[in-house]
């Protein structure tokens, strides 16, 4: 939330420059990679819709959803990816193996799919101890049963030590596009409700205070879980309302936010009083001078449903597995095309925008 | 070609020794992770057979192929994946982005599947050369268009400087499998022929010469190249005669055979003098002590064919792209069960034995 906007008569004209330069496909020209440019945030956009969308040029790619749809023998399969970095490899509340699984098959539920089977793909370190495999594969095969979902193939490479953190993880899934709902990120309407599965910024705070790299002690856990029963539910009780759902986890629920309002070319406007933060949680946050919306979530969802869907979609959520504390945050505008502003409990607005530079590295 | 056998008496008390210790499904049981977990021959199996497929236990894995069956609405769709941590990124003949399409590609046409679209995770190291990212991209996207598949999906992570080599790549995909045969690592029979495509070795050496670790000079290239239309081919002609088709990467021609015989319950019985190695690799393979039958390929597949169908399906693969040098190794045999013999130009019989530790570390 920079870029502190007064709610004046310059307001239009400021959101109008922003406005103008963010109808553009950003471009790709920084000289080298950083560590932002994996942050989820706005180098992260670059890089994929500067430089890997145009060369890759493909319909589904073009979507920019976090799965690709393929047509198979005339049923919609929706496929997914994700590396996993995260650092340390176990943490409160959840460990890599997890998030390996979990993370990819939330991508193929966003998607409005089932998940169906996953691929690994595992880099590990020489020298780990083999103990850590154990552990992480015996993780795998319990989440992935929990999911519903089978790990049908796979690959092991090797790497010197000191070439990775122990292990990098990779997992890849399909799924069938459920018919309930056809879920797109350039979908999203004025006047559309967005609702949020439950108190955010969990994920990433658990991550930086597991590293110990700050004097700050706080019990968080992770909220890593697997969202299909969420998405299940919505599907079920507002398929033909639902626009899109998102799981808000690299640049958090702003960087959500932001690619679904520049994707389909409306305004949002979110209350911030509405939002759920934990006191841990936003305690922390403050300190370490970070802003809850910006930080990684594994278990939070982000659903744009049209305004006729949109109780009957927040009391299925909170009737769902992990979902009882959904809100309603905001809703979809006209203006400023493609951004998304909150208004603060005292009634003044301000753009929310896009997580910049990296302050929460490696979280998954 | 190790533990030398002598054609005399002795042979079949050693071969049964050998034979009741191949039965059994290997223990995993290494302290911690080498490099040779990663090589491709009997540590990865170990690590593999011993560890990850029991604990994901399902019947697709169980397969051990290069590819994943999943049912998707009544029709088969291979899964597969790969990932890439070559080292150099590039080394002549090709380059990480091109094995990682291909690579990734050919696991699912030797599954007997046209490769329809992949997924691409991307770890890229910090301070690496944006020149060196667009460069990959744009290999991958070429080579992708060339073996008619599409990039639908991906992820990047980015890790710290010192945590990855400049980048490290995996591409999961999928396919449709063609309904012209039915093939798996465990439908060998006794009197199936074993074709080769191809010279073999090119593709490791290259790697092992452009390390330049050894003062070896030879124009060696990498085969790396998209099998789809040798496969293709391959089904055309001889479809319901096709037993299995595999790839020799990792661990070279002797680790695909050592798998399938285990894996079929079959011998076979290899001609030495068939097997195509162009001059300049097996005098490399020489000077190191390498056996090229060990030494991995990207563009090269061993093919078991029902007797029936073999002369058919050897002419079918030399009419394609890149199975020109193709020809009749081998055949499968009764006895001894799960083991590779090879048989050396002056008649004298050897066990092929799969690759051991790793003397060929990150060549793909």
């Amino acid at each position: 939330m920079t870029d502190v906007v007064a709610p004046s008569g310059r307001e239009e004209k400021i959101l109008g420059i922003i406005e103008t330069a963010r109808g553009k496909r950003p471009k790709f020209r920084d000289p080298c990679i950083t560590m932002a440019h994996g942050a989820g945030g706005k180098a992260t956009g670059t890089l994929i819709e500067g430089l890997l969308v145009p060369a890759f040029a493909n319909a589904a790619l073009d979507e920019l959803g976090d799965a690709g749809i393929v047509s198979v023998a005339g049923t919609d399969v929706a496929l997914s990816t994700d590396t996993y970095v995260v650092k340390p490899l176990i943490f409160p509340g959840g460990s890599i193996g997890e998030l390996a699984v979990n993370g990819t098959a939330n991508d193929l539920a966003c998607a409005g799919a089932r998940p169906l089977a996953l691929t690994l793909g595992l880099i590990l370190e020489e020298g780990l101890d083999s103990a850590v495999v154990r552990e992480q594969v015996a993780v795998m095969a319990a989440t992935a049963t929990a999911a519903g979902v089978s790990i049908v193939t796979g690959d092991t490479k090797v790497v010197e030590r000191g070439s990775a953190d122990g292990m990098y993880l990779n997992t890849a899934g399909i799924g069938v596009r459920d018919p309930r709902a056809r879920l797109s990120p350039s979908a999203l309407r004025p006047g559309d409700q967005l609702l949020l599965s439950g108190a955010i910024g969990a994920h990433g705070m658990a991550i930086m205070l597991a590293r110990g790299e700050f004097e700050l002690m706080a019990e968080i856990e992770s909220d890593t879980r697997c969202l299909w029963p969420a998405v299940d539910a919505l599907l079920d009780a507002a398929g033909a309302h639902l626009r899109c759902i998102r799981d808000a986890t690299r640049g958090g629920v702003a960087s959500v936010l932001n690619e679904l309002a520049r994707a389909s070319g409306v305004a949002m406007l979110v209350e911030e009083a509405r939002v759920p933060v934990d006191p841990a949680v936003g305690g922390a946050a403050e300190i370490l001078g970070l802003d809850p919306m910006q930080i990684a979530n594994e278990g939070v969802l982000v659903a744009a449903v049209a305004p006729e869907g949109a109780e009957r979609a927040l009391a299925a959520l909170r009737a769902a597995k992990a979902g009882e504390r959904a809100v309603l945050i905001g809703e979809c505008r006209t203006e400023p095309t493609g951004m998304v502003l909150v208004e603060s409990g005292f009634g003044g607005r301000r753009v929310m925008d896009q997580l910049v530079g990296d302050p929460l590295p490696r979280i998954c």
